[in-house]
């Protein structure tokens, strides 16, 4: 249209083109950043920048950092003896936002998937067994969704781990907090009747 | 957060910062632009830069204009015996985007607001009746918003082209397109009741 500017169209176009954002949003915040302080567009372009240029992947865990390794990795606070394995860099930060876990982390970059034609092979086993093999490692954590690909990706890590001696756990099944039973579904039930625990173990 | 390294860190604050944008959302648009392809990337920061330094005002009727003219003064198709008045230049391309103008614009710049200080001098009246003294223009449409400051701003606008020969319309009101009667307001029905339509005309 001619009443944008071409530049102003570019940017509508690229910002439309994010996930949730429509065109109405993209042309409200084009308009936002065509009015914003110029401090404030450039600490955006060189964020947009560092983003692109000084993000890689942890060489030991696969989780986002800058530099060779990932803060997680690099502090000596961490508890080494629990690797907590993840499909993706995003899942670490989940993770680390409830504050209730102090060990490192494993990403594996996916999940098993046939008819996407994701196999074990496209995952990040071998550094895993090898970490969790000469490490101080004496549990593993399956953090994975619960879903089909999360529980056959279970049982690939299990099988690919099962000589190495450690403690293999997963994450808990059952109620989400704040539900309630009424519009529970079956599975979910089904979950947390087999997985029910017991009241005196609750108070440790 | 440890885990989001610090570029991914001010990226969200960035986002963050949009309207609109909430800090769960601009989490996941970060993430969104660290996997998106280079090129994605690097048009956005162009077109950042590009708004910034390249938009300016046009010289003329005071919208978003690359270069000294907007697109839409510099076309030798515009009808030039209409000029549409409005408040900013987002009004321009609301305008323009129906597809049902053809004439040149000329931006206020604002509304007048007592309350706010923003007093007749603050708009770009001068060059308004500048531009309907000399120019052949025989309308003056009125395109601001139906409220006490549009309200006001038009009289302020009339009481300035008083003495010059021009057409002076405003924006029809009546019930919005798709509105039913049972939850249409009483302005808006006061107003369509005013304004009614003769219904042969309805068929020019």
């Amino acid at each position: 249209m001619d009443a944008y500017t071409e530049s102003m169209q570019r940017l509508i176009e690229a910002l439309g083109q994010w996930p949730g954002i429509g065109r109405r949003t993209a042309e409200r915040l084009a308009f936002y950043l065509l009015d914003a302080d110029e401090d404030e567009v450039k600490a955006l372009e060189q964020a947009l920048r560092d983003i692109r240029t000084k993000i890689g992947r942890c060489a030991e865990c696969g989780a986002l950092a800058e530099g060779e390794r990932c803060a997680i990795c690099a502090s000596p606070r961490r508890d080494r003896t629990r690797l907590c394995v993840v499909e993706k860099p995003k899942d670490v930060i989940r993770i680390e936002a409830t504050g209730g876990y102090d060990g490192l982390y494993h990403v594996l970059g996916g999940l098993v998937a046939p008819v996407e034609g994701v196999g074990p092979e496209h995952l990040d086993l071998d550094r895993l067994a090898a970490r969790v093999g000469k490490d101080e490692v004496r549990e593993v954590i399956l953090a994975l969704s619960p879903t089909a690909e999360g529980d056959g990706t279970a049982l690939v890590v299990a099988e690919r781990l099962k000589d190495l001696k450690v403690r293999l756990t997963r994450l808990a099944r059952g109620l989400p907090v704040g539900a309630t039973l009424e519009y529970a579904n079956p599975g979910m039930l089904a979950d947390a009747l087999r997985d029910r625990q017991q009241i005196d173990k609750l108070s440790q």
